[in-house]
């Protein structure tokens, strides 16, 4: 799938990071909210406050959970769960398109 | 209006100048596409093969057209026209939330 049909999309985009990640809310008819973004290439601390799935739909990381050593690769059509209240380190080897779901 | 709705949106980005410049592709249910992005401080120069209307929603910039001398400023709730074929210099001072509607 590659777009998302019938959805509302809020202008405004969430700039973080000088604009190494930028993002688009978008809201789905059943009201669920997911963010639509890019990641340029960098290495970056995201914190979570809600559990989320990141889905990479292009491009290619390396991700490393908080409390872990072991960086895990990423790339176009893969995802990872990132809990409540927690953190990771990514290292964007290739710029990422990828879609936030939250838990 | 602080969002689209009843649209489609194309989940790959189009990532320009290095990350300068990032939109992402959104369709009308009548299948007119408008591209919704963001461009971060710098000075750039955009061709177009379209005429096109850049609508700025939020941030700050000035533009010169082609064949210009005169810079204008351009700040959240105003547009500017840009002929086919042509191109712009744009400084953007604060970060540009824009959606270029094609003519």
């Amino acid at each position: 799938m590659t777009q998302f049909d019938n959805v509302s999309v809020i202008k405004k985009a969430n700039v973080y990071f000088d604009g190494r990640c930028i993002s688009h809310a978008v809201i789905f008819a059943d009201g669920t909210r997911k963010t639509l973004g890019v990641i340029l290439p960098s290495t970056l601390l995201f914190t979570t406050q809600a559990a989320e799935i990141m889905e990479i739909t292009a491009g290619h990381c390396r991700v490393r959970q908080a409390g872990s050593e072991t960086w895990t690769d990423y790339k176009g059509g893969s995802s990872f769960d990132v809990p409540a209240n927690s953190s990771f380190d990514i290292e964007t080897i290739e710029t990422l398109d990828y879609v936030c779901h939250f838990a």
